[in-house]
């Protein structure tokens, strides 16, 4: 394919919180043909019944693999492997193939490695995760103002580099940007995963237990995502476990930093890093939908 | 006074985002007579404009004083101190005075021992502090489903504590609970404090620098308490210092156990981690407003 356009036939493989949010925006937005196969029949209804998909099917549906022009693969990573493995000589010519997986050193090299010569897989993470699974949770909405990153390697063209950044772009993302895999794994062992560590921690520390009655919103924001798919996230840690530990390594030490201000006394030396935080933080906050 | 009800005099000391927030929920639910002392005359003027107080002034009006029945100080802790020390010759017999200090140990006692014989000072702490300072950004609406935490010494009466209940009752808040001084430092430490270190700490960390547009929404979450008060925060931690560097000690250690289990690639004891974390982080959701 060159070019992604409201006609082009496009395949959901997991139909769950991403993959069903990829299947209502791209449907809202207009496109005609969103398909999808995924494991669980009622899902396949639950998608007819909203008006989601065109079609969806829980089988290896041949004829509809073959006419997909855009697939795009929202599965665990082991998952997604072994699917294209068993499935990819049903793959038409010319199609591309993208994902969504959260980390990329295992599985975008793997998949291109294996990969047929005539289909070209371009790696996407769609930076909207949700502490709920299932595609009754999925949500359009969650993409509005939320970044996308696309992730080349060399074996990527330039059109295939496009149709991936624009498929953000109709999914409603408001940045669009490229990293490489090694600069994608890193930021996200910073940005996602420690953070999954942080919440986890504060969870299930002695001290957490029986303060609902107690708390604030910021213990609950600090700790919202630590509703946590633990097949799921316990796999991508084990994928960037590397990467993760030095982050890791990296907040304890500027922790401890802050521990020994207080520790002193320095209420000035605490001031200053809350101020940095200030600034910094605004930088951060998200678009006006 | 005896009894709170919509004709009971009230004045709050300190028109910021909580005392603005306090007069906005006492008005808007019927209360007659909320008036405020607080420095700058433009926020009373606003406060005037937008219906929140039937008087305000930001002079020391000692017959305002004298009629006050509840004095609500939402003032930072030192301020408070030196407000009661210069102005409690004001106050009538049998005012009941509280306040919305985020840390018990060191201003309850300090201000019980100077405070008048025939005024009585009972402290809350209303849990639902928000990023932004200012009469401007005051909401009621943050206190719905909200905690409100009484906190009582031998020298309250249980007139005293039954009033300050209701005042939280009132403004909203869903839960109301009581804890002692060394109780309520603790959690605080914990839920509050700790949360803000680790806030700062992700936002100031080299890896954060230029991160903000690849981020999601789990590092956005973390970070929103980031946007602090630096003035007010230094002194809340410095206040209950012993407490917060024994919570983060505690958060280093099990922050610690879970990097090991990563480092040895233990995925079962990572995973049952994240089920605990899951499980105890439901009883966190808050009531539905």
């Amino acid at each position: 394919m060159t070019e992604l356009n409201f006609d082009t036939k496009i395949l959901i493989v997991g139909l769950g919180v991403i993959g069903g949010g990829y299947a209502k925006a791209l449907t809202y937005r207009g496109y005609k043909h969103v398909r999808c196969i995924t494991k669980e029949p009622k899902d396949v209804d639950y998608a007819i019944a909203h008006g989601m998909i065109e079609y969806g099917t829980s089988e290896i549906d041949e004829a509809l693999i073959a006419e997909s022009e855009l697939i795009v693969f929202a599965l665990y990573p082991h998952v997604f492997r072994e699917w294209v493995e068993d499935n990819q000589h049903l793959f038409s010519p010319g199609t591309i193939i993208t994902d969504v997986t959260g980390v990329k050193s295992g599985i975008v090299r793997e998949i291109q490695a294996i990969l047929r010569p005539d289909v070209e897989f371009i790696s996407a993470h769609p930076m909207a995760g949700r502490e709920k699974s299932g595609v009754e949770y999925s949500n359009a909405e969650v993409f509005r103002g939320a970044n996308y990153i696309v992730v080349p390697t060399d074996k990527n063209t330039e059109n295939a580099i496009a149709i991936c950044s624009k498929l953000g772009e109709e999914l409603g993302f408001a940045k669009i940007s490229e990293l490489s895999i090694e600069e994608h794994d890193e930021m996200i062992a910073f940005l996602s995963q420690l953070t999954h560590c942080i919440a986890v921690t504060l969870m299930t520390s002695n001290s957490s237990d029986g303060l609902e009655k107690y708390t604030g919103d910021s213990f609950r924001d600090l700790t919202r995502i630590a509703k946590i798919n633990d097949l799921m996230w316990s796999e991508l840690f084990m994928q960037n476990r590397e990467a993760l530990l030095a982050e890791m390594d990296s907040f304890s030490k500027k922790f401890n930093e802050f521990r020994e201000m207080l520790e002193r006394g320095d209420a000035e030396a605490m001031r200053s890093k809350m101020r940095l935080a200030s600034n910094r933080r605004e930088l951060f906050d998200k678009p006006t939908k």
